[in-house]
């Protein structure tokens, strides 16, 4: 397995065409075997999920909910128009549900690295859509997988996450399979395309370096042909979460 | 970043020196700056870290935990005896808060791939005392990443990560730095040692065909001469925890 970085990406812009950024990038097409991970936020910017906060008016939830936690009130309008479900709620810190069913920190409404001041950058409407266009648009046909950075449960630090996938396996289910033993292995599926985003995160410089995508060679067994079901397959149904 | 597997290590057993065993697969010595990442079953296997079920009389709390959900009581007596506290019990499924502070399932207690029907494999004692012991017999002395696969809330499907760790940064903090707009992060931490984990498990042909042990490089900016704070600093205080 081996992750390279795609430099020299301009900043994006809405309207740009990203699919033609990311091969100029890497100069030609890609291999079907390879996986471009982008990160959602020049995903997002493409497809003008850009928000300016000037515009923004904030309703009386969302104004007692930026009083109780020291927050902007226009990011936090901005929040629950994002949420399904506000999850927790706890020393400035916001974990929603949002309307695509991730759970993360302020719905994905990020203002780092967004072009400016006053905007706001927002997850795509339809990450998986997002994944299976740009995967159409690019030569070579390589799988594509969109990520953010969530934190976790129980632990320090982010991680990278897939939150959009076209053409890799999102999740591998080993039950049933025997071990090494011959025992069958129980309840064990290897979120692939969480692991791949990971991955991907460790060959960039830094987030403040701007180097939004990374090729992913040597997942060839996880590549597939059909787009397949996407990264909606790694949201844990409510009804079976333990931590809802 | 590149991983590769380390094929043909044997069966781990009490006692084996494991790393000679890595040397081998290795075929000699490692680079300073290389990452070398073991699965916890074959550590806590050197480290004799097995029991088998039969030796094991279960408590009243246990027969009455493994009544409920259809568990194997002395099981439940194992993953008890191995937890602080459990965080879930619902549908069969034990959440456990470890003593070395680690929440998962069943306290990281496994009857896959244990060397034998009856058997079951404990984490490591100190699975950063794992890694930094490791480190040091490890000739080049390498980095360290001692993994276990977790599930995780909300999410479906495990992903790999970091239960020890020895000369690797397991959390990058970038609070305070400038974004590309010149804007302060907000509380970005990247846990590194958690995606180098993750990336390190894509590279496995799978759990039962027993290829334990990845080398990663391409890490050196984050390997140090120092073992450093070890994957307990990925470890969130329970205070601090959103959802403990």
């Amino acid at each position: 397995v081996r992750a390279r970085t795609l430099p020299g990406l301009p900043e994006v812009r809405p309207g740009d065409d990203l699919a033609a950024l990311l091969v100029a990038a890497n100069g030609g097409p890609f291999a079907a075997d390879e996986v471009v991970v982008v990160a959602q936020k020049v995903v997002s910017k493409a497809e003008g999920r850009v928000l300016a906060l000037a515009d923004v008016v904030p309703s009386a939830a969302a104004l007692a909910l930026a009083a109780e936690h020291d927050k902007d009130p226009r990011l936090v309008e901005v929040v629950l128009a994002e949420s399904a479900e506000v999850v927790r709620a706890r020393r400035g810190v916001l974990i929603c549900r949002t309307r695509q069913g991730y759970v993360c920190a302020n719905a994905g409404v990020d203002r780092s690295n967004t072009g400016g001041e006053d905007l706001v950058v927002l997850l795509p409407e339809d990450p998986d859509g997002s994944a299976r266009a740009l995967r159409a648009a690019l030569p070579g046909r390589p799988a594509v997988v969109v990520t953010d950075s969530f934190g976790r449960a129980w632990r320090v630090g982010q991680a990278e996450v897939a939150i959009g996938v076209a053409g890799l396996v999102p999740v591998e289910d080993w039950a049933g399979r025997p071990d090494a033993d011959g025992r069958p292995l129980q309840a064990t599926a290897i979120a692939v395309a969480d692991q791949a985003a990971s991955a991907a995160d460790l060959a960039r410089a830094g987030k403040a370096a701007r180097e939004p995508a990374v090729v992913l060679e040597g997942l060839g067994r996880w590549v597939t042909a059909e787009d397949g079901p996407g990264a909606t397959a790694l949201v844990r149904a409510r009804a079976e979460d333990l931590f809802a």
